[in-house]
């Protein structure tokens, strides 16, 4: 946290950006206005993905190994930036922390981007519950004619408050309704989504305008426009939309915009700010949450859909801790054991590296060239580390290297850099595995089999219902977002390695018309997170000069 | 709206701010750092309070004449500084509009005060919902022994929100909890009216800590220290302690900084921002909520207390058509016809004048001198204006004058202003009607008595329950902060004029251990307004640019 950052007009300038395109918020961050889209009107940089193999409940230091590329190309001479996620207060304060890099690879100023960066998370649950106000007044004056028991719009927070998850709302109102319903995570929102795939402000209207709340009595949508509230909540995001840019710790230029949660929603940074970055320089790196089945596939299909940018290359993110987990050498659910970690076990290794195959297979089949990068941590042998190497470049990988950004920066991900500037130069042929006019079932199904890894997909009766509804007012063309446990190729968190043949359950969809796709639900996912006993915000607190202590 | 904003960090400058105590929010906000009260060590301004007669139910345009006044001082040669409440967003999207001031004297940036601003309110509607969680948190692990029953902690939104009035949340939670609770808006938080009176840091973080959010089953009380949510509260409170400095119309300097509401809370902007501005200007004015009974009573009995800053006047804000409707020309409550509105009428004028009478006594009962400025509106006869400022005269002001800031700017107040000057040569011996450790039904009484005109005042049994257990921990020492209808000098808000002798009903206390008071509800007040039928968000809309179009 040592690190100083420079002045953000200083970042600004050099990434090419004119004084009056972007608008300060403190000396060290600054939005972008959309504007400079109309003087660069072309994409030029190397666009890159970065996922992941199947993570532990820790991480792999995704977001590190990103922004430690982002500085490792600039030692190649090579103007980079990159794209990462927005924070959200719920992990912060819970268990997980802000997700900000760590070590010699961050982005800057902490704790500014772990708290309330520039607002946007704020903006989001302001406008999103600003649809909910409308549409409970709307039912209260009964100005719109809709069916209570089919509202699917809850409100949202950003915290972890597990006494939200269900509760009844309109109570000892007279005249008024009492309606079962939800909070969810901000991060979770439609509107945090919408956020995130909005090509400009037509767009962003456009979008929240779709958003469909409930359906009458006679299964017609509902719709925010039809509330009168898609103005006001689009007006609550015109700075929301612009992107975020800061800087890593050695200084090269970061853009931290919108943060769409990974296995309920879409799991990727901004649309715009890709479409600002790629504009801007000669590499950009994206990174996409969760391993490849997840974050990545949404990307491919969902935010490149939406963007029109086509990677050029994706770094597959992995450890020798997380390959032995996946090996077997965990608890349940992924859960480590720390002294087990420390000790060399080549076996435990052997026995994952059907995961890292298969997370390689998985990009491969959209036609990007992967490289592998393995994040070294300080109990991993080198015998450990040059087995996954070797093996990931008998895999299929165009190339594979240990990476140590955490501790060395930029020059810790110089192998990887080099090997992603060859990688560049390889045939690509990027190809999506479904097109949006196929089958609804036939677009899970291709992702299920593909990427899981299943043997078949079985819809629930209530998913069954659910579709024929979508499908009579041709929702179905739309991409669908897989919503799963990110602990397993699967959608079971207890199952490891490279499981085959399974059959994945969908319970439940999800119509987010404004984002523009159905959330497919395979299992239980939890769309507002819980406090655990021992919660991390406890640790922090604030000094009489106003200095905050204990934040991760 | 049109008015073009300067640079803010010229309007710092010319305050005499130095460059690195300031934080930009885009070219025309700044956040001001406490570190400034190092340097700046003591008091020089003239400190005017600005309050009003009882109000209609549309406003007096206090807020416009105070942002006025400030603006005919620079007119006058003096360097001023105007303090005012932050908008909320409930009111901005349901009727009220903004209240950032009209016509020739408004603060600016608009929309950006209407809107997010500097996100102070999303840090407290943050804050205090991580409180909510802790603590439900804690009563689901059993880790702090609580009786529910006894939960006075709500949460909180931004959003005028009906159904939110009333709720139970925890439902489905397997070993959860589930309890009846609430929302309140943002500006009703305690959070709020905490970040409005602390005088630093160290202040701001002892007063979390202090926050009672229940008891235990033996009737000690549970603070959020004990929860062990204090310190992170905090943490997202550091930006949001410093003053917001922007820019009136004339380019005078305005602190925008905290809303607490009038009704519910002490319904008067920052005690930080006063403290600041005291020390760089040479005259500021600082606008109290609603009428002398209510925003004055507690600027002078709450926040002087907290500042320790002593006014040398106070302006009376009355108009025309507020003085005709407590004179009986209004229908029920408040609300006026706007044809009556438009007749000359100068026996409704005679009617109300004991309003204005009352008023002007309830300031001069606490030594300050009291000058009355008569908002113009453009229905009002000259013979009307004439004799609202004559009689204010005879009531015992040290001056009257027509002022038209609304149409004219700060010309438009000079008058007022020069009254203010000659008002700043009289004696004065500012004395707060109460003592601390007087008792507390004695503090309710002086209050009602002197300020209501009530003749008595009578607890129901269920506040003087409370008041038992409040007494038994001590904090019956702690102010009084008294939450009634502002339409009215009673506590029914269909009584007009100046009524006398009246029975005052103590319904209910709550207890703000961590802002240092004790509300005493008056009557039914909400703390979660509702939208109407037509709400003013539903006319607001953006256009391809990001223009925001409509907003009020």
């Amino acid at each position: 946290m040592s690190a100083v950052p420079r002045p953000i007009v200083e970042i600004a300038e050099e990434l090419g950006l004119e004084q009056d395109e972007i608008e300060l918020y403190g000396q060290y961050k600054a939005k972008v206005k959309l504007e400079v889209l109309e003087r660069l009107t072309a994409p030029r940089a190397k666009y890159v993905l970065v996922t992941g193999t199947t993570p532990t409940q820790f991480g792999e230091g995704k977001t590190t190994m990103t922004i430690g590329l982002g500085q490792a190309f600039k030692h190649l001479g090579l103007r980079s930036v990159v794209t990462v996620r927005q924070s959200s207060l719920g992990p912060v304060f819970g268990t997980k922390g802000a997700g900000a890099g760590g070590g010699a690879a961050q982005v800057l100023p902490f704790p500014d981007i772990a708290l309330h960066f520039t607002g946007d998370g704020h903006a989001v649950t302001a406008a999103h519950n600003l649809c909910s106000a409308f549409l409970d007044n709307a039912l209260y004056h009964g100005d719109v004619v809709l069916d209570p028991r089919t509202v699917t719009w809850p409100r949202v927070l950003d915290v972890n408050d597990r006494a939200l998850r269900h509760i009844v709302t309109g109570l000892n109102e007279s005249g008024g309704l009492t309606r079962s319903t939800r909070f969810d995570i901000t991060a979770a929102s439609e509107v945090m989504a919408i956020l995130a795939l909005a090509r400009d402000y037509r767009d962003l209207r456009e979008r929240i305008g779709r958003i469909v709340v409930g359906f009458t009595y006679d299964n017609q949508p509902v719709t925010a426009e039809q509330l009168r509230v898609a103005g006001p909540m689009t007006a609550l995001l015109v700075d929301a939309l612009k992107p975020n840019l800061v800087q890593t710790t050695e200084h090269t230029p970061a853009f931290v915009h919108t943060g769409p949660f990974g296995n309920i929603a879409h799991g990727n940074s901004s649309v715009i700010a890709d479409l600002i970055a790629t504009r801007l320089a000669e590499v950009v790196l994206t990174e996409a949450g969760f391993g490849t089945e997840l974050g990545a596939e949404k990307f491919f299909h969902i935010k490149c859909r939406g963007s029109g940018l086509v990677p050029d290359a994706a770094v597959l993110v992995t450890s020798v801790r997380s390959i032995k987990a996946q090996g077997g050498l965990s608890g349940r659910r992924g859960r480590i054991d720390e002294q087990e970690l420390a000790r060399e076990d080549l076996g435990a290794v052997e026995a994952g590296l059907p995961n890292l195959a298969k997370h390689i297979e998985n990009i491969k089949a959209f036609g990007v060239p992967v490289v592998v990068a393995v994040n070294r941590f300080p109990t991993d042998s080198e015998r450990e580390l040059d087995r996954v190497c070797c093996a990931a470049l008998d895999l299929g990988a165009e190339g594979a290297a240990v990476a140590s950004v955490y501790a060395d920066g930029g020059p810790g991900g110089l192998e990887v850099a080099r090997a992603l500037l060859r990688a560049f130069e390889k045939p690509k042929a990027f190809r999506p595995l479904y097109d949006l006019d196929a089958p609804f079932e036939r677009k899970v199904e291709v992702i299920a089999r593909t990427l899981y890894g299943a043997g078949s997909v079985r819809f629930t009766a209530a998913a069954r219902r659910q579709l024929a509804v979508l499908t009579r007012h041709g929702y179905d063309r739309l991409p669908v977002c897989m919503a799963k446990t990110p602990l397993s190729l699967s959608a079971d968190p207890t199952v490891l390695g490279r499981p085959e043949g399974f059959e994945v359950q969908v319970r439940e969809l999800r119509l987010l018309a404004g984002a523009g796709f159905v959330t497919v639900l395979l299992g239980d996912i939890q769309t507002m997170p819980a406090l655990g006993r021992h919660p991390l915000g406890a640790e922090i607190d604030v000094d009489e000069h106003g200095v905050i202590h204990g934040l991760r």
